[in-house]
């Protein structure tokens, strides 16, 4: 029977991991249009200026601005329109001192303009003459040129999952390849005499494996790649055979128990033989996953994952999620998105352990959210399934009040 | 020249576009294992309990509850061991009154017991025998049969995204594969004589496509299949033509002008020879996107987006998404989580208008979150790469002030 004597926080579990654990990444050239999620591996410089040439924002006229101080409804300023500016074209063409130009949106400037006025306030006098009825300033309604980025400027930094607009900028810029970190491979493995594969009848005492599919999942959703080594049965000799192997194919292992605690811990004990320095953290000061094993193995990270598919949900968000991220290179982290809801009911905990509560989002009458804890033993798949997110009672605290507001992070 | 007459607002816009839009979903069947992300088509109940059998959820000693009763460390009842549970396999034992069998975690009680006391509450007296030093009441450390979820209680409902959770609770129940509706697939137009692909050089005059890029990515990571017909320009027929091939092709058809206010409106022509109804609203009430154009034709939303980049990705989020959410078959859906910030400078806008203000988050001394927008042009898309998310001024305000708290969405 193994005792949890030494239960450390959370923060302590992932302090004590990271002293040890910094991964090698290796890089690889993708187009940038397939780049969504994935992580720069370098910073990127602006290989020009944009934009490279004086743009009009709005449609109307290019002009010299001092030409039109002074203009006004009741006194408009008279131009000459020499030419209209063709879109996608350098104008073949110079405006000089009390010309202008017909210019649209995204335009380039004619030599002698910088300004342009806006087609609503000026009127067609002639064929070849417009009245301008208020003035603009050196500068009004256009880009200049480096105004959106400057030739040598950072568009990306190193580390960064790349979103929907910085494929856009790249774009902008021509940079239609990237050199981003590879995407980590990981290992799954679930362990018990009780667990059989969700394709099986269940015969009386059996469950079916949960945990490979939803690790999966979330291995998938953070940007590795899961790779199932099926159900392994509580015996040491075939769970190291089978993590060796794991270990030597992929980035990082995930191992979960059968049992949260079992009476023989073989998880632990084939963690520390697959490589120095093996087992960092065992046992953590949090509800559900208590049973969590953290180790670093021949430089890749292996954990120990609670069997109970609650807790290795949970246990996955806290420390798996954070691995991985390193895994992948990000080091330009945006901060979590969360929910704040009003708390529904009084929840209590225990002081010096973290809890982490499964709950409902409802919006009530005044639009406004509520969170309702979805109670349930911590081992029921169920109580995750129905919830929306997790609320986090920190160690200081022993318990939230109701009507308080908490901040849900979606599940 | 276009004039936007009756600027209507983005609530009423949708409205507008919904009370007339409703589409026909597509199902198909896939395995459960890869159906994260993916929305269900219909309801799904629980084929059996779960647990199917009474599982203790402790290590220690299963056996009749009322035999525990008054059970102290000083005066401990003795009860005799007459087996041991085995993983993953029925009992075939019954324990009798004053008996007891070893159990594990995950194990199946055996016949004539109701209760599991912990191991840490027993000492081994002999060989077979044990001392209860604790009393357990019926049902205690166990899962009852149908305690995780009953027979014919819903699983699942229609119109839900599939979260890791709930692919672990579909494996639970062994359901293997799953009805979902099928990915939508989105045309993506790009118009504007002044626009080249990314791969080429550019000339004085032109800018790079960016919209067919960004956009191909808002579509893929909110779950639809992004199909890039490329530049058209400015012409009328060419962009009939494609446009009508897009239509045919695909749920769903987004055109970006190359000019945000085009002196000839191309689009909202095309598409109204399109299919009826044809544009529903054009101009929204929003900075950045007020040229935005919402239609349907033959059943299929058509969706005009300003060509300036940073009003395209903008619009995307507001309406492009919402209605990906309904081709989707997104029913079930979570409020977006967002992160509360205070805002580090005074922010004003024009009463009845909404506008979308591109932000930094910073992290303070006191590690609370600071917004700080990122100013620039609405049409630069560097001030997006270098934003972190949006901050919303309603139409009914004319502003926010510094050190109020503003919910930020993120890019």
């Amino acid at each position: 029977m193994i005792e949890f004597i030494e239960l450390i926080s959370s923060m302590d579990a992932r302090k004590k991991f990271f002293d040890v654990y910094s991964p090698e990444l290796k890089t690889e050239i993708i187009e940038t249009r397939n780049s969504l999620g994935r992580v720069t591996a370098s910073t990127i410089l602006a290989p020009h200026s944009l934009p490279n040439f004086p743009r009009s924002t709005v449609d109307g006229y290019s002009l010299q601005a001092s030409d039109s101080y002074g203009a006004s409804e009741s006194l408009p300023v008279y131009l000459k329109m020499v030419g209209e500016v063709s879109m996608g074209a350098e104008p073949d063409f110079t405006v000089k001192p009390n010309q202008c130009a017909m210019i649209h949106t995204g335009g380039m400037l004619p030599k002698g303009t910088n300004a342009v006025v806006m087609v609503e306030n000026t009127q067609k006098s002639q064929q070849d003459e417009i009245e301008v009825m208020r003035p603009v300033a050196t500068g009004e309604n256009i880009v200049e040129v480096g105004e959106d980025i400057k030739f040598g400027e950072e568009l990306i930094p190193a580390g960064k999952q790349i979103r929907e607009s910085d494929i856009g900028g790249l774009m902008a810029m021509g940079i239609t390849t990237l050199s981003v970190n590879q995407i980590p491979k990981v290992g799954i493995i679930s362990t018990g005499d009780e667990i059989i594969s969700p394709e099986n009848e269940l015969s009386l005492g059996q469950v079916r494996d949960i945990n490979s599919y939803s690790l999966s999942a979330i291995v998938s959703r953070y940007g590795g790649i899961p790779q199932v080594y099926g159900i392994i049965p509580d015996e040491e000799e075939t769970l190291h055979k089978i993590a060796q192997k794991a270990l030597s194919e992929c980035e990082m292992v995930l191992i979960t128990a059968g049992s949260s605690v079992s009476y023989r811990d073989i998880t632990s004990l084939v963690i520390n033989k697959l490589g120095k320095p093996g087992v960092l953290v065992h046992g953590v000061n949090i509800r559900p996953g208590k049973p969590t094993i953290l180790s670093v193995c021949k430089g890749k990270p292996v954990i120990g994952l609670p069997g109970n598919p609650v807790s290795a949900l949970v246990i996955a968000k806290l420390f798996v999620v954070p691995i991985m991220e390193r895994l992948l290179g990000i080091t330009y982290k945006n901060p979590t998105a969360t929910i704040t809801a009003e708390l529904s009911v009084n929840l209590s905990s225990q002081s010096g352990r973290e809890d982490w509560i499964p709950v409902r989002i409802v919006t009530n009458k005044q639009s406004k959210y509520k969170a309702e804890p979805v109670f349930g033993k911590s081992n029921l798949i169920f109580t995750l399934v129905k919830s929306d997110g997790l609320v986090r009672i920190s160690p200081e605290d022993t318990g939230i009040s109701a009507g308080e507001h908490v901040e849900v992070i979606l599940l």
